[in-house]
This record gives structure tokens, C-alpha cells and sequence, in this order.
């Protein structure tokens, strides 16, 4: 049953997350999340010739290694849900036709594992399916060859500038089973408020994110208060502030309960990723690995993620465009 | 109540389809279906300064004319779902912006327009909204630009290519109301045959078309003699054919009820475009307006549209992959 509060969806018992993955590069390995994930694969090419082929070959890998956690098998899963940041969406789409399941492609630039988990579980909970598996990857190569600079470029990078996460999270829901449930989602309104400096993005996000998240918590009936840990997807560390200020000025506090995927996954003083990470696999591995953990462990019983996303196409902003921001949410529980 | 069966979803009585509207080009409003057009947009650049923003303007054009033949507003659309065959989905996502509507991003190629109204009638049939818009568009000249070469260069093409439909279509979805309903849905398995001729997308697109409508056929327990009209997206007439065929041996005969939109939207021999129409627009603005005008009319009662897509990248095929294919289907009913 899908309860409508205004924007925000309550799915009643909601659907089982049984299964998740996390994949990731050599750099994620060695940030502070490096023992979350299930498989490092620290050659960027991970065998492959090319770079996209490397990403497609993490989104496999992750939605493998999810199913077969779960004991089933690819042919047991009825929709697969996945997209990616690269032009034509190359991996997800070369990941779908390897693993052979029917197929919605998405694109949410990297808002997409929100997006992916919050379609999956209004579906399951629609009856439509029983068993589905939502997938999202970005690698560091590929990114920044389609979006900035050529690697051999080697250019500087601004104090602003995120990190793309090398790395795919796959999960895998189901309509009985046991793990955490996919209790709420909302669906995010796009947000353009005229910010054009690419490397940027975590301000060019921010504003999308507060608009879902007050959006939720004024439909939901639900408060800060409810959730252990409220996040973000990849808003850095200047992202991260602006939703605190200006959230706090709509009078809605998340206090030191707020976290940005994109700030966990690195130690940027260390690591040289300056505001923090970012792309579709950034929280994607992040919940995929790290948080699923601490739900399976016991040490978070509900979390919202606000899965942010910059619709951006280079060509767009050579065209004089701004950047549009987009944050869909879901809310997982293990109560 | 979602029903499914195998992997056809029934809809029992299905979300109204309360109105749509279809823009075009200049060549489609002279091509044989230029009479079921709300709108004709004769300047490539509709008065923008590139061709992507052209694209954008038509896609807003189409939604709100849709909206407003049901005398609705814009605020009263709770999820449009939309998206293109432009990198990052540009068009799509500044119109869903400049909209301000909560956004699902899709990316399906050319099936884009079956993709959306699958998951917005699911949705819809689920109580996740009571009112929403699905919407995709194509342009000659940023499909040309963008996967084929610059359009200044003038190559000389072959005749199994297709010509990317300039317009869009937009379908407005509610519970209640009067108008065709979406009976079933089923969400396409990527196919890959190996075909990696740019020239040749309808024979890399047919086997899957192929497996949606032998699947649907199989678990629906529907025949297609219970079909006034079997839709492919933008097959032309080279995948037309080869569906035909392909059906034909596995013993499910299509005969003259079968029909392309490719092969429905110009008069190829008069109008030069050699295997038919194509992009993400072309069975969008054939259902938005000529299916749906006669649907009104009463001389089309079942509808099923396999919206057949693409999932190729300048790069990927670059990289020497092959195109992979991938059909949505959705079954429409003014019975």
C-alpha cells in the first residue's frame, strides 16, 4: 500500500532491501570506507580496454555479487533498474544486456541510485514485480575525459571541485525476506538557481536538496528527530553547509544527524579530493556498503537519503546554461 | 490492482490518458499525418539560438498543451516523466525546470515514450500519484550533430537509414477522467544481435521488439487478433520486416493490423527519408496524435505499442560494441 502525503510516498511494511554490493577503485579502498566495500578492483581499466567497458564491468560485478549474497540467481530478478553519467548511459546500458534481466533505463545524473530505489520499491509495492535490483556506477576516467578536462591535461583543480567515485552500488530488493525496508520516497522537483561553475556542483545541488528535504519532512509528518542519520549524495563539504544554513532558516535543524555521502567516502585532507567526492556510484557504494552495514549491525535504525543529482551536460553549459539540481529521497528502516 | 502475469503487468480498468498533444517540424506537418499535429514548429531553431534548446521549447509546448486541453495547470502535475537521446537528456531536464514539475528522468532511447507511459501508468495504478505526464522529444538536428555527422557535411545516406523526427509528445495520465486507458505494460530486455551499422538501427532494434510482443503475447494470455493496431516505435521499413518474419516463425502472425511509426509519420518516397521516421519523438507524436485522434473518433479500440529503442553511443560503438536494442510495451484501450 502507497500511502500519498502530499509529495512524500509511505510504503507501509515496504519493501526488503535482502541484498546489497559495493564496488569501488583503488583511491575509494583507500578512504575511510575501504573496508565496506565488497570487491576493490584497483586497475582502472580492471582489465578492460577502455574505461567505460571498466565501469560496465563494476556494474556487473556489484549486481552479481548483490544477487548472489541473496542465494538467487540474475533470471530470478524481474526489472532492473540503472543508469549512469555517461553519454547514452554506455555502462548501464552494456550492463543490462550481459546480465539479461528486463531493464528501465534512468537518467538522474547522480541522483540516480535514489531514483533507481525509490522507482524499484514503488513498483515491488505495486505488486509489479517481486525481485528487483537497482544499480548506479561512475568512474573517475570516464567523468572527467566527458564532463572536464583529458586526464593527461592535468589541471589544476579548485578548491570547489569534487571527487567522481570510482565504483558501482547494486541492491537488491524484494517483496519478502529479511533486512531493512524501504519505508518512504520522494520524487524531486528540478532546481535551477543559476549557478554555472562546474566545478561547483556541490552549490549547484544544495538548493534541490533542501527542497526535497523540507518538502518530506512537511508532507511525511515526519521530523528530523525520527532519523539517525539524514544524508546527502554528493554535495561535498560546500554543499553540506549551504543545506545546513539554509534549512536552518526554514526553521528545520538536522544537527550534527546530517551527513553527505560525498564526505564520507574520502579523508580529503589525505586523499587531495578537495571538497569531497562525488557521481552516481558516490552514494550509491556509500549506502550499498558503509550503511547497510551499520543497519545490519544495529547502529542505525533509519535513514533518509536525498540522492543528489547536477543535470549538466557540457554542452549545455557551453551553450550558456546553468546547472539544474535535482535530490530524490528515500527513506530506509530496520525497526 | 497491478496483475502480473509472467511479465505482461494488467492494469485491470488502467489511468485515463486525458489528453496529449503532439508538436512537429516543418517536415513531419508536411508528411501524411501533418493534419493530427496541435502544433507545428516550421523554424528548426523555434526562434532559439541552438538546435537543443529548440528541442527543449518543443517539449515544454507539447506538456503544456497537453495540460491545458484538460483544463489543468502545470502545479496540479504531481510526476512528469520524461527524457531524450541528447547527452545528459539536456531537452529534458531544462523542461522539466522551466516546468517546475517533480521530475522521474528516463533514458530508453527512442522507447523513451513507452518507457514513461508504462511507469507513469504503473504508478498511477499504484496510488503513487493521481496525475502525471510523460513526455519525450527528438530533433533532426541535434540527433544528426550528435550520432551521425555535422549536418553541414552533407553525407549521402543509406538507404536502410532512418530521419530522426523533429517534434514531441506528451501525455497526460490521471485517475479519473474520460479518454483511453493504459491496460497493460511491459518493460523490454535489452537484446544485443551484434549489429553495429549506425545505418541499420531497425534491424538492431527488431529482435527486440520481437521478444516484448512474443513475451506479452505469451504471459497475457492475449492474442493479436484482440488488437485493432500492433505499434513498433521506429523500426521502418527494414525492422518492420524483419518483426514480420521473426514473429512469423515463432508461429504468432501480426498480418495487416501490424504497423511502424517509423513508416506511419512520412511518405518516405515523396519525402526522401528513405527506411522511415525514427528518435525518441516519432512514435511519441504518431500515439499523441494520429492514434489517439482516431482512438477518440472510435475507429481504434486496442492498442499495442512496442516502443522500440537504440541504446547506442557515438563512443561505445567507437569502442566497437554493438548497438544494443530494447523495446517497452504499453496497451492502450477506449473500450
Amino acid at each position: 500500500m502507497i500511502e500519498k502525503k502530499g509529495r512524500a510516498l509511505l510504503l507501509g511494511d515496504g519493501p526488503v532491501i535482502t541484498a546489497s554490493a559495493a564496488v569501488g577503485g583503488k583511491k575509494e579502498g583507500e578512504g575511510p570506507l575501504g573496508a565496506s566495500f565488497d570487491l576493490i578492483v584497483k586497475d582502472p581499466y580492471a582489465g578492460e580496454k577502455t574505461w567505460e567497458k571498466a565501469e560496465c564491468l563494476l556494474q556487473k560485478k556489484a549486481v552479481t555479487l548483490a544477487i548472489n549474497k541473496a542465494g538467487r540467481s540474475p533470471t530470478e530478478v524481474e526489472l532492473l533498474f540503472s543508469g549512469d553519467l555517461i553519454n547514452q548511459c554506455t555502462p548501464s546500458c552494456y550492463a543490462a544486456v550481459g546480465l539479461g534481466i528486463p531493464s528501465v533505463g534512468l537518467f538522474g545524473a547522480c541522483s540516480t541510485a535514489a531514483e533507481g530505489l525509490a522507482l524499484a520499491a514503488l513498483l515491488l509495492e505495486a505488486g509489479a514485480c517481486d525481485r528487483a535490483v537497482s544499480v548506479t556506477s561512475s568512474h573517475f576516467c570516464t567523468a572527467e575525459r566527458q564532463f572536464r578536462t583529458p586526464l593527461a591535461y592535468g589541471g589544476q583543480r579548485a578548491p570547489t571541485a569534487q571527487w567522481t567515485v570510482t565504483g558501482s552500488g547494486a541492491f537488491l530488493l524484494e517483496r519478502q525476506g529479511s533486512g531493512p525496508r524501504v519505508r518512504g520516497a520522494l520524487l524531486g522537483k528540478p532546481v535551477d538557481m543559476g549557478i554555472s561553475d562546474v566545478t561547483n556542483m556541490g552549490a549547484a545541488m544544495a538548493p534541490a536538496a533542501c527542497d526535497t528535504l523540507a518538502a518530506f519532512f512537511r508532507d511525511s509528518g515526519k521530523t528530523p528527530d525520527d532519523f539517525d542519520l539524514i544524508l546527502t549524495g554528493d554535495l561535498g563539504s560546500v554543499g553540506h553547509r549551504i543545506v545546513q544554513e539554509q534549512l536552518g532558516q526554514e526553521g528545520i535543524s538536522l544537527d550534527d544527524r546530517y551527513q553527505d555521502c560525498g564526505l564520507l567516502v574520502y579523508d580529503s585532507a589525505r586523499q587531495d579530493t578537495h571538497a569531497g567526492g562525488s557521481g552516481c556510484g558516490c552514494s550509491a557504494v556509500v549506502l550499498a556498503g558503509h550503511i547497510l552495514r551499520e543497519m545490519a549491525k544495529g547502529s542505525l535504525k533509519n535513514v533518509l537519503l536525498a540522492g543528489t543529482g547536477a543535470l549538466m551536460s557540457p554542452m549545455s553549459l557551453q551553450q550558456g546554461e546553468s546547472i539544474v539540481g535535482i535530490a530524490h529521497l528515500v527513506w530506509i528502516s530496520a525497526e
